[in-house]
């Protein structure tokens, strides 16, 4: 029994998340189907974490294990001819037996873009936010220092989801200005649900001037949903890597 | 009577062309309903020069004439809300009353994306063209520099298409890497139907090595369409700028 590490990219425009589940387009059915339709095996598609409905990814970590003598540098382009080309095996590797995707993750990074200038853009109006608005970016590079670390994101995740814990903690960020637009990097052992687009909205709140950026800790600390930003959409997010 | 410059930005995947054609969404159309939605007024927008069906543009050039008082630091956003998000108007400008958008352009520059990655990438898949087999790029580096001067490109035209003149003048040359993408990168006088994608095409055969760079002088000599390479697909052109 092998068991194969994939290196995943898509396009979450085209899906509901990665998430399988009936009747819906989904990244983990489709791939468990090329990969039943490869190796004649159903598998069970062990992703790093979900992505909801519209979130990209450059690239994914996700295995699964199997009988299948097909050879590991094969499988990559076996995969993609039976994909849509929205998904894309970018690579595989066999890993050792007892590997798995989401318990052995040590950390995980994502994007999000925001397109800051006057008019927006037609040619990537799929792949950013848009805000017209000038965001004060010096303000929201002071703002989100005030992530790092360990801490409760209980204010930061979508109301109604039950997750055990919801203590994450974040080992990097970065505001980086390119041109128009403003691209904000996370880097974490862990996100909770919507917990990034939630950043990423309260960090906007910032850059209009709606939130002091010395007023970060408070909010964190109030583990209240409603004293941070709205949810940015989903299309401005990018899963960029998964790290073991 | 005032004289509106437009530079427009479309991602070319969603239309026709550039050029108004009954029954087909094509860029001209789009825009000058719009212009008649704000201003009332049936207009003939004239562009640079027609892109085709599927060309993306990053700032084409083109002027209309109008007796609207709307000012005209309002008229991108006015426009904007009357069109598609695959087309935005990236800025307008009063100008002389005589400036013609196709009769006083002095250079062009195109670029065409290729993706030289093992597996394609899924996210950018309308907005590159893929090809696997790995390509020569200081081959393709030699090759491109043939093109430039003043040449009859006759070779590089699509067939059936008849203009007054084959000849241009091609000012300056460019093939980048960056990272997984090979950048193809022209500025000329002008560019014939087709002729940035067969100059591409010629390249792609010589980074496969089906070409020596040094045969490109005969074959742009030889004026026969047959010589040069296919005609690589319009989703990966992008006309850059337009400068008068």
């Amino acid at each position: 029994m092998k068991n194969i590490k994939l290196t995943i990219e898509y396009d979450g425009k085209d899906f509901n998340g990665w998430q399988k589940q009936p009747n819906k387009l989904n990244i983990q059915g489709e791939i468990e189907r090329a990969i039943e339709e490869v190796t004649g095996e159903k598998v069970d598609l062990i992703a790093s974490g979900r992505t909801d409905a519209g979130v990209h990814a450059l690239a994914q970590s996700a295995n699964f294990k199997t009988n299948s003598n097909i050879p590991v540098e094969k499988i990559p382009v076996a995969l993609n001819t039976k994909l849509k080309k929205s998904i894309r095996i970018q690579d595989a590797k066999e890993v050792e037996e007892k590997f798995h995707s989401r318990y052995n993750c040590k950390q995980k990074t994502y994007k999000y873009i925001i397109n800051n200038g006057e008019q927006g853009t037609a040619i990537y109006r799929n792949l950013e936010y848009f805000i017209p608005t000038k965001l004060n970016v010096e303000k929201m590079k002071t703002a989100i220092n005030f992530f790092e670390g360990e801490h409760d994101f209980k204010g930061f995740k979508a109301s109604g989801t039950s997750s055990k814990s919801s203590i994450r903690k974040i080992y990097k960020t970065k505001v980086e200005k390119d041109g128009d637009r403003i691209i904000i990097q996370l880097t974490g052992n862990g996100f909770l649900y919507n917990m990034v687009r939630i950043i990423s909205g309260t960090l906007v709140d910032v850059g209009l001037g709606k939130i002091d950026p010395e007023k970060i800790p408070e909010i964190i600390e109030s583990k209240d949903r409603t004293k941070a930003g709205k949810t940015l959409p989903p299309y401005g997010l990018y899963l960029v890597k998964v790290e073991y």
